[in-house]
């Protein structure tokens, strides 16, 4: 590993986060200011910050020899490059200012390239905690978050273990493609003999709004997704469903989230020889404007109670809308902020297309579990003919940082 | 398959063009005209026209079945959709304001978004000919030209067969990849019956200015790519090197270009691990400027005569730039049009990323092949021991239409 730092530690962090921080002025590899997201904060930036056009996710393991101050290396390196990524500036001696008969720290394809708002979410796996063996490799075991439960089975899962799990997870949003693979690419660099990458996801398109000035976006269903998304502009709903609060579980996780990941594969075949007023039905909107069965606006209400002049109820019994709503799952709710992806064609010619759903939640136990519990298998919501849960990640992302402080400091000390 | 049009043949050909002709002047499906790329012209749009940030390319099979009479039909329904779509329209009766009882004829997840320019560009593989049992299976094998020739094996080729060739291609290209994506998934849905995707490939930034006025983007090895690219604003060397002229070959396919494809893997792992001089000798190119070895300005022109103070050549023998230069190869240059692609990670957990380099010219015999015959082999230009080229494909595109043609017509008739 070559790093901005000499040492590892606490030490060593400080210095390297200092050092990188003291350029953050310094203008962006566009020569311009524009396009930062902030990277200090109470909160880890690319979860509450608007949803971003790209993604570039990947889930990393350890190596089976790294030990537990390697792993505090990473993470203070990954926060130095982060910081610097972000400000739209090359990772640590740059792509072409170093020592010219070395590698060059950065790897160059983002050079001229605006910062893009690009935002790095780091994220813990259970498999962090205790590995496949019961193992307490980092001595951290006693500090797993009991948010942090795997997943259940669900009906209807068809997940591949190779594409699902990981020790770490890295989320790289921005609005230029090249940055956030850039971005990936980089981490991936630096955490070489330490940690390597399991699976790694591109998604082309937002599918979620997550603040009430973005634009709904369609997802590849070619419906308005993220109508009724929780919107980070709302503090208070933030509190109650997002960020971990003082005193539900340690510490070192307040003012965290937890990220579930799941891909989904649409059979997108089936799906585009579907009626107009099928596909209306299984979500439980219209096509055009978004609204729910019913109504004609994309924000007018859903009532789930509302009938038709025939007495049966508007919003379908098993449609996606009605299943998904907090009214049928206890008031849980999620920020959703999933991405659209389309990885070629399958052995018979198929898209490979479909959601990689990401959603944050306060503790998934009583909210992804609980409303992917009533969505689940055949015998519910009607979407499941339509689409297959190839994937799955639950990650505890922890809280933001300050200035001389690396992403999940609080867990090592 | 569905259509605009009734019948087949000429008949529905022209009706169907002239109905989506009547529409090109309303507004997109962002309410405006903004971003259109014209459908109509002597060339195809996607070749001299400004290289877009995002491709979707794919590979079609015909059917087994499939007559030339739905071959026609086919070409007659891209042709149609093409027009729409990279008008900003839905394709069709649109995504929404058809029959509801019956599947849409647009998938909708375009619906919204601005043409984004859009291009649609359709090719002919030499199988669409001769297929793989030298069958006529559409009374065209008399009129293959001679330039749609097997490409050679060159040395070091990885290719898969899986992901090379295709009875027919269609580059995709947009600003917005949700467009360039829906573009393709609709063509796709359009064949159903006829043909299907036998590979497709995302591209998520381009990798060539293709006008004196773009930008030269930077590829996944950090260098600019396509500063020495022919420009499509060269009028003199555009019908010199990429329009086949009168005379060329057969009739149909004057005024089109050559399309060699080739996905190429770039091994970003030892190349991340190359000093910044080494990587700069490769290509021949500073990293930074992107200028000739030894100059200081990215267009400063290419000497190969050049050496430095202690008499070795300034670029060197085997870097790549030297031997795809146009003085190595009797003057054979290209219209370079690739783009950047990550497609995950391997089993091995390497990055899956590189080049899907697309080229177009008049004669692919003494123009791709004559350069890849002098870059080839590890004996060659030292770039091969950072790529694999693991896919090929080559298709002659015909010509533009005018309305009321479909794309290829002069094969057909
Ligand atoms: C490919 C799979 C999926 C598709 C295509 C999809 C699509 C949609 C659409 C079109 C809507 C309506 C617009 C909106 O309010 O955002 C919606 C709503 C929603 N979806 Fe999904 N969704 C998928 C998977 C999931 C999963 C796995 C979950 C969570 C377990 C989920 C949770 C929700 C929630 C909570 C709502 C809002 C319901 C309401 O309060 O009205 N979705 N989804
Ligand atoms: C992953 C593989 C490749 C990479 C990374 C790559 C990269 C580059 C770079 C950085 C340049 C210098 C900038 C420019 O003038 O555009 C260049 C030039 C060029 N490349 Fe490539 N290239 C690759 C494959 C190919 C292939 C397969 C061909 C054709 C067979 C080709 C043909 C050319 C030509 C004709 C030039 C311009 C040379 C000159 O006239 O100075 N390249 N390439």
């Amino acid at each position: 590993m070559f790093g901005l730092i000499g040492g590892t530690g606490a030490v060593g962090v400080a210095a390297g986060v200092a050092g990188a921080k003291a350029t953050t002025g310094d203008a962006g590899h566009d020569g311009s200011h524009s396009q930062v997201v902030g990277f200090f904060g109470d909160h880890q930036a690319g979860i509450a910050t608007p949803a971003q056009d790209r993604l570039h996710f990947a889930a990393f393991d350890l190596s089976p020899v790294a030990s537990r101050e390697a792993l505090v290396e990473l993470l203070t390196e990954w926060t130095n490059a982060a910081l610097k990524m972000t400000a739209g500036q090359d990772v640590g001696t740059g792509a072409v200012t170093g020592d010219p008969s070395a590698p060059p720290d950065d790897t160059g394809e983002a050079l001229g390239l605006a910062a893009a708002k690009l935002t790095v979410t780091i994220g813990f796996g259970a498999s962090l905690f205790t590995d496949a063996h019961g193992n307490d490799r980092f001595g951290i075991a006693g500090r797993r978050p009991e948010q942090l439960a795997d997943l259940p089975a669900f009906a209807g899962d068809a997940l591949k273990a190779e594409i699902s799990g990981g020790d770490l997870c890295v989320q790289a949003c921005a609005d230029d493609p090249q940055v956030a693979v850039h971005a990936i690419r980089n981490l991936a660099r630096i955490a070489r003999g330490t940690a390597s990458v399991r699976y790694s996801q591109l998604g082309f398109g937002r599918t979620s709004s997550t603040t009430v000035s973005q634009e709904t976006p369609r997802n590849m269903m070619g419906f308005k997704d993220g109508t009724a998304n929780l919107k980070a502009d709302d503090t208070d709903s933030m509190n109650q469903h997002v960020w971990v609060q003082d005193g539900d579980g340690p510490d070192w996780m307040t003012g965290g989230s937890y990220l579930v990941s799941r891909r989904i594969r649409m059979l997108i075949e089936p799906w585009d020889s579907t009626p107009l007023t099928e596909q209306e039905r299984v979500i439980g909107r219209t096509k055009g404007a978004g609204a729910p069965i019913g109504r004609t606006k994309e924000f007018d209400p859903v009532d789930l109670d509302a009938q038709g002049s025939d007495g049966a109820p508007l919003i379908d019994l098993k449609s996606h809308v009605r299943l998904a709503h907090p009214t049928t799952n206890n008031g849980a709710t999620l920020l959703r902020r999933g991405y659209s992806f389309t990885d070629g064609t399958d052995d018979l010619g198929r898209l490979d297309a479909g959601l990689f759903f990401l959603a944050y939640q306060r503790d998934p136990r009583t909210q992804f579990v609980t409303i992917q519990n009533s969505l689940a298998g055949n015998a519910n919501d009607v979407l499941n003919e339509y689409i297959q849960h190839v994937s799955s990640g639950l990650f505890a992302c922890p809280p933001g940082v300050k200035a001389g402080e690396y992403v999940g400091q609080a867990l090592f000390t």
